[in-house]
């Protein structure tokens, strides 16, 4: 990225941190336009099951118009859009209309968890009138759309310990209490049987949906039967019952379990009672939740549900806090007529489920809400095998990224 | 074990079947005399997890008077205390008390799946009067014991599947039913909250403990919470409330998973919806459970416990019937007398929570119930890492064997 953004003829600084370094980016038009900061983030998802990849995932391949490759889209792919259109600017009119800082973190599929105090010392270097963030996706094909709202995250990884060691199930089983049952009872009780969450005080600080925002994601062209096929499921069956899928999905907190390890997990038998087993758990946050107060309900929860003779633990691995943000701003505007511009049809204002936990503290560290112009598609695969991402996508979103520098330029002053 | 068996003097076949060869042996003394047929097994439990143990499995190594191996015990250190038996016989007398078969399987540790239609097909070659089985083990340190009642084995493995493909749980999450959380709902819901299994009918055929069962186990030197200490716990809290821990070991039937998997298993978080989650469950059984009973038992009752928008399936890895074997018998009090032999004390008759597939095979097809002369120790390790066998026990092991096969010769006829 350095390399790639020192030919472009950026300043660049490369900032270590105790994890993967930070780039920094700047590219000075003039004192007196206003400056964009760009956000993207160069590290990736890891790539198991290796198997199910039909090309390496880190030998990207052109197939059917799309690039197959992990990071296609989530997010090198996205930010890509971004250089492109610095490029566009400079090649055709020799400058950019505004200046331009990039600011690319290498954490942010771990939860960023460096970058509070990162962004908090860097705040001079990070100054700019808008930020502009490519990490998220189209409602559908065809319908470019800004997310206003994230979810945050809870992630612990739960340990249940018994024996010392593991143990013959056929001599032992009926003496001892075994770990792996009782991470999935542990893991069970954490739902009710109509998908409510049961962890003491889950729902307490949700912020309830409003009644402007329930009408409008109802004219969103949400075909449910062809998202559940999409996703090679019949119906869809998950979360709380009572809601619809989109609340389900942007509005209401979740608890997934993520993996579940423990024991013998080869091919056939082994009759063993493991000595431990262990649950991954992530929580999706909505506003106004907190992860640390969830955290601290899930640790209770587990105490709660560790049977006698048996030992918990519970490793509080990532988090980020959701976040809202104000959607009538300029900058606001300036993307959704930039995106009208590149890809047709109409910018339609949404939230998404996933977290980008730079967004909530931009906010918070920056005063800033960011624009989260989207440029991935609902099958980017992300996170998965195979994931890609779209060439038009790519190209319209440097489209995009260009005209959205032109807007914001004309309506921000510097 | 061919090579050796002929190096002291057996007429050897190496039999192949579909999975391991079958070894059998054969010294033939004299038409006169009965023939003893000795049972063991040369494969063994899968080594996992590697890192756990002192010294490479399979490089044998001696630590203070115990030989630690990968089936020191189980079953290789067992059976080598007859063929130390045998030579010393031949060493000493010059011939054999008695004609000696040996019948040494590759495949008890799955299960013996294949087992069955082999003691079929060669049940003129298995012909004995007495059957002997070392691979089991002493009540406790200087309790030489002889087991009864071995437990039955019915081992499942139970799939659950959603989406194609592993799914971001950001994106997804609250819209997809997670294959992870359903699999720890099933396994959960096998077991009340007082322990017992709640599959329909899994008590059914249980053959209640008799009244003198439970008057001679009242007078073993059991020692709960040592026992509880030896394996690294506080309390022994597995099984069924509401009976003594002997009794859940040997003479009620349990239900353990034995493995759990699915979604991300390595360090730190992905944030997946996995495509995929499965659970080994292994039921020990008792007299008179059925396995094919019990499974298609499981098979309902993972239907009926698989939400909707997720398919599962089970699958039969394997089982074994439980067997009870007389107690009053010549080839019995044999045994007793030359344990009391070779290691002093008076012998126990003791039951074992462990299935050896084999024995109930020999009841059923030839009609035969064999000695369990166990000479391993309730902390062998068996199954688990640093597993070893004590070399005085092997000493005297083979004393006990070669002083069976003098008093079976003297009270038994050919």
């Amino acid at each position: 990225m350095a390399d790639y953004l020192g030919k472009l003829g950026a300043s660049v600084k490369v900032l270590p941190s105790p994890g993967h370094p930070n780039v920094l980016a700047e590219f000075r038009a003039d004192a007196q336009v206003p400056t964009l900061l760009i956000y993207g983030h160069y590290d990736v998802q890891p790539v198991e099951p290796l198997e199910l990849w039909q090309s390496p995932p880190f030998e990207p391949e052109v197939r059917d118009g799309f690039l197959y490759a992990r990071g296609a889209s989530d997010d090198k792919g996205q930010l890509f859009a971004h250089l492109m259109a610095i490029e566009a600017h400079l090649r055709g009119a020799g400058t950019l209309p505004l200046n331009v800082k990039l600011f690319i973190e290498g954490e942010e599929e771990i939860g960023s968890p460096r970058l509070e105090p990162f962004i908090a010392a860097h705040a001079a270097d990070l100054a700019a009138d808008t930020i502009v963030i490519s990490d998220s996706e189209f409602f559908a094909e065809g319908v470019p759309s800004i997310t206003y709202c994230l979810r945050g995250l809870a992630y612990v990884e739960i340990t249940v310990r018994g024996p010392t060691l593991d143990l013959h199930s056929g001599s032992h089983g009926g003496a001892v209490r075994n770990p792996a049952n009782a991470v999935a009872a542990i893991v069970a009780a954490m739902h009710d049987s109509r998908g409510h969450v049961t962890i003491d005080g889950f729902y307490d600080d949700v912020l309830e949906l409003s009644a402007q925002e329930r009408a409008a994601w109802a004219t969103l062209p949400f075909d449910e039967r062809a998202y559940a096929r999409s996703l090679g499921l019949e119906a869809l069956t998950g979360g709380e019952s009572g809601f619809p899928v989109l609340e389900r999905r942007w509005s209401r907190p979740t608890l997934d379990c993520n993996g579940i390890f423990g024991g013998y997990t080869g091919k056939g038998a082994k009759t063993i009672i493991p000595a431990h087993a262990s649950a991954k758990i992530s929580m999706r946050l909505v506003p106004n939740q907190y992860p640390e107060k969830i955290i601290a309900a899930v640790r209770q929860f587990v105490a709660d549900h560790t049977p006698p003779g048996l030992i918990s633990s519970v490793e509080d691995i990532s988090s980020a806090r959701p976040v809202m943000l104000a959607t009538d701003s300029l900058a606001m505007r300036a993307a959704s007529s930039a995106l009208e511009e590149a890809f047709g049809g109409k910018t339609a204002m949404v939230r998404c489920g996933a977290s980008v936990p730079v967004t909530e503290l931009f906010q918070r560290l920056l005063g800033l809400d960011a624009v989260l112009m989207g440029l991935g598609l609902p099958d980017d695969g992300l996170h998965g095998p195979n994931e890609r991402f779209k060439l038009d996508h790519l190209f319209r979103g440097s489209h995009a990224a260009a005209a959205f520098m032109q807007n914001l330029a004309a309506v921000i002053r510097g």
